[in-house]
């Protein structure tokens, strides 16, 4: 974070913004968030993540925040941080309400808005290990970005202690979903693919943008095809980074490949995060 | 909760109390917790809450909070509150940390312990729904009682809003695991059976003592094998509740049984939570 957060309405410092120990974010894990890139001061895409969003907390069966506020928490943000290339991260929580696992129909959600400066550093070729945390694809929740991250949280970090990078994440019946924190795509028999929502992928929006282009097709990818992958990378809203290799199988190179993918995703002076 | 908390050594009132909008509680669900009774201004099963929390703990790679400083906090609070029956509730997160999902060995955890007081009204016979959020027993993190409760959350709403008052989350392969927040007996065969951790059922403290005491047995229960059950029963380190029904199956009353588990559990002046 860079000092500067946006909280229910209101810039404070990040040392001021106080969450309540009686947040069901905190206490559940019962709300949502985006991680959205910020280019020149702006978020290219923020309708897009808003949209998502907004189908999330229509499952979550939670008030999603107005459009028109969060576009000037944003720009209220980017303004008091200074900040013209980083990441904002959205997070909306059902907020405060009684005991218990049932809300009150009175709750007023948490909503926080903070940001970070991009790296400079360009990202190095990631090291997958595949992982023993299973996503299941079948589960409603499984769509939605929640705050119930620990999965994710605990596969990286075995697959660190493994001397990986990253882990990737199988669904149910032996198929490829998707890594930690990114969206995965395989270039095989011909074809750049990535797994199915249905397999347990999040339907990240770098994903759904390389869909709309046409740049990529959804294919179920099972464990035992890694051997055939001629290269893969892991997308998300803020990179596109290469994954060096799965487990034992190395995977190739492909410069022109990663360069049409960076450069649809983020245009021609994307900075690498 | 009482108007004050423990926080991280210090006891404060609620409203003082601050968690950080960086906690990775709040943005990961990274950390779990435990719910406890309070009888005559003491936790009884401390030390196996204790033990759970530490089983957690290690899974979750998280160094746990020392056991005389949590005898301590509990002292101190129930002090602080004036509480004499209700529950506290020990929550345990891996504290601010670096941006991404990789903490730092550094990170120091934040230990919240909060406490309510016991309701006074009995607890009526509930009505479940079977839900369609499953339980995965087969993942490490299904043994721990996590921040990641959203499932539960949209299980019991989703309950609730279909006309039930709880949720019974199965496993997968159409088993039953337990309820949103307590684990379930059934009364099957002429047996008191309770499904099997691999089910998806959480090791609950309760359930643990009834098993010790060889008041029930662990037994896979079918989906198929409902409409067979005599009588059920929710339990959790703070009640024992009857079920009346799951789904359009209706269960019997066997108040010797239903006495038998509360006198045991909780002695013979149990409150009713």
């Amino acid at each position: 974070m860079t000092g500067k957060v946006w909280l229910n309405g209101t810039i404070v410092s990040e040392e001021e913004a106080r969450i309540a120990p009686g947040d069901r974010g905190f206490l559940l894990g019962d709300g949502l968030f985006e991680t959205m890139r910020v280019a020149e001061g702006q978020i290219p895409h923020l309708e897009r993540h808003l949209t998502r969003l907004e189908d999330g907390c229509a499952t979550l069966r939670l008030p999603p925040p107005q459009r028109s506020l969060m576009q000037q928490a944003v720009a209220d943000l980017a303004a008091a941080s200074r900040i013209a290339h980083g990441s904002m991260r959205l997070t909306v929580t059902r907020g405060c309400g009684p005991r218990g696992l049932l809300p009150s129909p009175d709750m007023k959600p948490t909503v926080l808005l903070t940001c970070a400066l991009a790296t400079q550093a360009p990202l190095k070729p990631v090291r997958l290990g595949v992982s023993r945390y299973v996503r299941d694809g079948s589960s409603p929740l499984s769509r939605v970005k929640s705050l119930n991250y620990l999965p994710m949280v605990m596969a990286r970090m075995d697959a660190v202690a493994a001397g990986f990078d990253d882990a990737l994440l199988p669904g149910f019946r032996g198929v490829v979903a998707e890594a930690s924190a990114s969206n995965i795509l395989l270039l095989l028999n011909g074809e750049l693919v990535t797994p199915l929502v249905e397999d347990g992928a999040l339907p990240g929006t770098s994903r759904a943008r390389l869909l709309e282009m046409g740049l990529c097709v959804e294919r179920s990818v099972s464990l035992g095809q890694l051997g055939a992958v001629k290269a893969a990378w892991l997308v998300s809203a803020l990179s596109v980074q290469r994954v060096a290799a799965i487990d034992d199988f190395l995977m190739g190179e492909d410069p022109l490949m990663e360069h049409t993918l960076r450069e649809s995703l983020f245009g021609l002076n994307a900075s690498p995060e």
